[in-house]
């Protein structure tokens, strides 16, 4: 179950929020990119990041001197996963709506420093962008990790949004001769695009062609 | 010429910062979804929220209860708008990269009052979802009205970031026998999906079944 405290319960659209702990899973599990919001000499930042889940602790990275995760570390932060699904048509531009899927995580960010639990977190914040990168690339070296700071934030305090389907006009619109419906977004891999200096004769590994 | 305030300058990747006006004006006006930055009760609050631009001016909606909402109202905001065009798969994992364009505005938002002001509001978070959608279904009756709040950004303070093309690696990392390169992420429309009520013979309206 996720936890409702004033911040994650829904003050509005009840409906559309969920209390089951594998649909934050399945948005975040989903994901490439959250938007970490923080707040820097007292006003909000929101930048675009990466991210990868253990468990129920999230993990963020970034350059030691990163302004963001400066701003972060030990610090109230929110984390924001949003898949958007598709348009919602509706009949009257008030009823219009988006599909999508979305998480919320509220939290005191930890800098974590315990060497193994770095390397967990950078490996799942690698395996989230790429699955099986993490085993195929070279791993970082000791100067590559003294220039990452890896942040920690828990899963304990979130909430996940969810909205499906078709519109849903006021009851007097529907006579209306107005088209209504989804108009889906598709998001796809494209075909891997090889580095032009790449020597001949390396082929593209399977878990990145295959990549679903 | 985008302006260079001390949290639009970029402390580290400058090269990935554009000046150009035109640049912050193609991410906003090619994206769905922003995610609107607030400071709630001292804590950082990060939601999904559609947006749309007139001039150098970038309107949010939302019901007038909306607790985000009125968390901004008069206050300290950030809007990030991010693409992300693909993934950047390097010789090794710490190279690895995205390749992505995003656009940060900070500013006081201002509850809009004037109604002509909210109108053109609306109508621009309306075609910017849905190009065509204003002159084609119900417009908000006075009730509908009512019950939104309109929010207005100034662009003056802003910041665009991007990245694309192939990886960079190490010098070193070149005679590694990995592939590299990039896995583009492709965001389309699909088929547009008829609400199961809708009766027949109205047609899917050209502006929706063209939409680029």
């Amino acid at each position: 179950m996720l936890s409702a405290t004033p911040r994650t319960s829904l003050g509005r659209e009840k409906h559309r929020g969920s209390t089951d702990r594998n649909d934050l899973y399945q948005v975040l599990d989903t994901g490439l990119v959250c938007h970490l919001g923080v707040v820097a000499d007292g006003h909000p930042m929101v930048v675009p990041t990466c991210y990868g889940r253990v468990g129920d602790t999230l993990y963020l990275h970034g350059s030691t001197g990163a302004r963001s995760l400066r701003a972060a570390d030990g610090a109230e932060v929110c984390v924001t996963v949003t898949h958007l699904d598709g348009l919602v048509l509706a009949r009257s531009i008030f009823s219009h709506s988006v599909n999508y899927r979305s998480a919320v995580v509220y939290g005191r960010a930890r800098l974590v420093t315990d060497p193994d639990e770095r390397m967990d977190g950078l490996r799942a914040l690698s395996e989230q962008l790429v699955p099986g990168q993490w085993d195929y690339a070279r791993r970082p070296s000791r100067k590559e990790l003294a220039a990452t700071a890896v942040l920690a934030l828990s899963l304990e305090e979130a909430s996940v949004k969810i909205r499906q389907g078709a519109p849903e006009d006021e009851d007097e619109d529907y006579a209306l001769p107005v088209w209504a419906g989804v108009l889906p977004l598709v998001t796809a891999w494209g075909k891997p695009e090889p580095d032009p200096v790449l020597p001949e004769g390396i082929e593209t590994p399977v878990h990145i062609l295959r990549r679903e």
